[in-house]
């Protein structure tokens, strides 16, 4: 994964961060991987950025046009079984929060 | 490093996504500890969460109170400094965004 491609301010991101348990690894996995995939074809999707270390502490920041393209993610039947599977199995814990991007800017070589 | 202790929001995140490079690994590691030691002095930080994964893809997010404390700390001379050698040498990409924490919402076992 790498850097997401996100249009002019102002948009939304999500800034997921979570502390892995050691349980499931493979499951945890695929499943992330499926969420990135499902998540990338709702409405509002602007793009992912996610990065988890050693120690299983990852942050995941997803980008969206509005808060009801948000809202509606959360909602998404496949999305909250997911989200069920995280608190009973492979988050120890999380912390969730919604803001509005309002101003971005870049450097590459 | 692990999750930052927010207030109620609103607040303000920093996202600061990037790549390192793969040279100066012990001056890089160094300078970043001080800068988040500097950081947590100013007016207005509320906490910083980092991770940086084995390809050397990082997310940084850093909580404010205010945009005038953002700024007072993206001017700090200090900060500068490291923000000149980031670009020389340490990064080669980077994104920021400056956004508006709206609703937060946690889990913990």
């Amino acid at each position: 994964m790498s850097f997401a491609n996100t249009p002019q301010p102002p948009y939304y991101a999500v800034i997921f961060t979570s502390q892995r348990t050691e349980s499931d690894e493979q499951g945890y996995g695929k499943v992330a991987d499926l969420m990135v995939e499902l998540a990338s074809k709702q409405p509002g999707f602007l793009g992912v950025e996610s990065v988890r270390d050693e120690h299983g502490l990852g942050i995941t920041v997803s980008y969206w046009a509005t808060l009801e393209s948000i809202k509606l993610w959360k909602e998404n039947m496949d999305h909250r079984m997911a989200q069920n599977k995280g608190k009973s199995d492979w988050y120890a814990s999380f912390v969730t929060r919604i803001s509005k991007v309002e101003r971005d800017y870049s450097f590459y070589r």
